[in-house]
């Protein structure tokens, strides 16, 4: 059985986990909680980060990124990247700004400052980093809504990872209850369609330990 | 004429020059001073950011991976990701290894403080980061050598845009005089075979105004 090791809200996991739905492809998922540095894992990915995919025949694919081209390359169908170069290049555009810019500006400060704080017990969230997050995350709404307005999804007329990616920054963002939704209908509307895919409902159910999601999170019609 | 929109110093525009003259793709450099926040600019890339590729027929590709990925796609000869989907799966793992995990560890600390401060005029760099980084650079290097010691490129047998990725990042710090070459000598031999081609021509070459590189940065016998 293909294997993914990850942790339930990283982002860079999430938009594995939607991909591989989007493809039909079965997989099971194993928690590995990076930060106890556990030796097999470290042999699996030195970088001892997840994503990590374990494929039927045994052969480990990491990095978020490597594992979807790998993934598109070996199962092109349903096309996730686009039709032509030019097409691709636009989504992998997109793809680095979410798994990037965003990740850099919101994720890191809103995801990483409140999950790994609690899990490594480093104490209390730094309150000028949540800041920084939820006063970033108001520009990349306003972009997403502007390319809404112009588009059909994201990166074009066809859904594509850009999609995936963007959807899973703002899923492990919203399971915190830090999307300010109501203020950018645009992008509530786009991340509406994503959320009632089926390839969406594992990650609506997921439940972390001690941190229950707010009661929007898991609602489609919210 | 295809141009390539650059600072001379970053890393992920390095990696696409050098990814460029193997691949015997002629093309012009235009200096871009992202810190003045042209507006121009920022209609071709809304994110701000080098390296932007503008292509022979008016096209913008976004992002150093966009752009490498669109170009192999493009002009598959000679092939720069490896023959199949695992070995291309281990090429971009290491890719997002120096683009990633180097890049935050090691080029965001030395290059960064070192060259945006002072070009942005953000005074002096701050010495906890530059620590950081040379306490880091030391790990990569290790592993690079463990990488040479089993394999005759980074990725495998043959030369891949891995091992363009990690020489890009290196040649930035190596301009400002911080690589400890001479702790790591398989890791120099692997850079030197690198530094010899000519594709590293143009990088040797580059010169910052006001901050001459070290004497060993062109030499090819050092």
């Amino acid at each position: 059985m293909r294997t993914l090791y990850h942790l339930p809200l990283s982002p860079l996991c999430r938009k594995v986990r939607l991909y591989m739905s989007e493809k039909n492809l079965p997989f099971q998922l194993k928690v590995e909680k990076v930060w106890e540095r556990r030796g097999e894992f470290f042999t699996l990915n030195p970088a001892g980060e997840v994503p990590v995919l374990v494929e039927t025949e045994g052969q480990a694919i990491i990095d978020a990124n490597a594992i979807c081209e790998y993934l598109e390359e070996t199962y092109p169908t349903p096309n996730m990247l686009g039709a032509d170069p030019l097409q691709r290049a636009e989504t992998r555009r997109l793809i680095a700004w979410f798994d990037g810019k965003f990740n850099r500006e919101v994720s890191s400060y809103l995801v990483d400052e409140k999950m790994l704080k609690r899990y490594i017990g480093l104490g209390e969230p730094n309150s000028q980093a949540i800041r920084a997050g939820k006063a970033n995350i108001v520009h990349h709404l306003e972009y997403i809504s502007y390319l809404i307005e112009r588009r059909n999804w994201l990166a074009g007329e066809q859904m594509t990872l850009a999609d995936l990616t963007a959807a899973a920054h703002l899923s492990s963002i919203d399971y915190l209850g830090d999307v300010p939704w109501d203020a950018h209908p645009l992008a509530k509307q786009w991340y509406m369609r994503l959320k009632s895919r089926p390839s969406f409902r594992p990650l609506l159910a997921d439940h972390v330990p001690g941190v229950p999601p707010p009661k929007h999170y898991a609602n489609l019609d919210f």
